[in-house]
């Protein structure tokens, strides 16, 4: 079977916003402040067109971590259809998101830490470097955005 | 819909293993030695049982920081069927590997690093911790290895 041709940087970016609106759930990895010790789970989020919000519990390492740090690297899609995302992280209790903005993110998450009895945290994360790979042959050519700016127009 | 039970200890170390055997692609989560900026990449693995074996660039930020720091934590399969690995890591040369995992792991991953150009290094991972859980319901009872002990017997 001859795989597919590695595909360019215009319709990788095209995959990667398809994958940013429709996916709900992110690898989210993040590092200790102290130490560094690496964190790993998949957290549900919001694509707003230009950040990702996600929300975990104050007290878990990633909201730790996420808080701390304000950096963190998410894996988005299956292993041989990745889009990397490293971000800086703004952390943000309910009553700082945008008005309807909670709301937006319990209904495409299926999940509203509003008023649970654990202590949850949003956090704001805006890509700063996007790549998208499938297997080994598209990995030149993965950077789809570096330093916050897209490499490709619309 | 109602959703499936949460499954027993018994049964998610039974999926557990199954995966480890099966699957060929990890999440791996690292940090830097240096500042601890998170990392993650997907990466194919063999099981032998006891241990995951990947292979990376020596050069590549995965390598240099399973290097530097030797732990990593791992995600396993869908973002909904997770297992998740804590574990140490120990640094090899492919000439260092037992008889014959070289080609083990070549035939699992379809993906032999000797000879290439670029220097890869081989990395064994010991499960420290090991965690499954699908959904919310299944987060309470998720350990199933602690400092390296399954907690449920075979």
């Amino acid at each position: 079977m001859t795989p597919p041709p590695a595909r360019s940087a215009e319709q990788r970016k095209r995959d990667t916003l398809h994958r940013l609106e429709h996916d709900v759930d992110a690898w989210v990895a993040t590092a200790g402040a102290d130490g560094g010790a690496p964190y790993l789970v998949p957290l549900s989020f919001l694509w707003d067109g230009a950040a990702l919000l996600v929300a975990t519990p104050a007290a878990s390492p990633t909201g730790r971590n996420l808080a701390a740090t304000g950096t963190t690297r998410v894996g988005i899609g299956p292993t041989r259809d990745v889009v990397m995302i490293e971000g800086t992280v703004e952390t943000l209790e309910s009553a700082e998101l945008a008005e309807g903005e909670a709301e937006l993110f319990a209904g495409r998450t299926g999940f509203d830490p509003r008023g649970l009895k654990t202590r949850y945290l949003y956090f704001r994360i805006r890509p700063q470097r996007v790549q998208a790979w499938r297997e080994a042959d598209e990995l030149d050519g993965r950077d789809l955005m570096r330093d916050g700016k897209w490499l490709v127009a619309d």
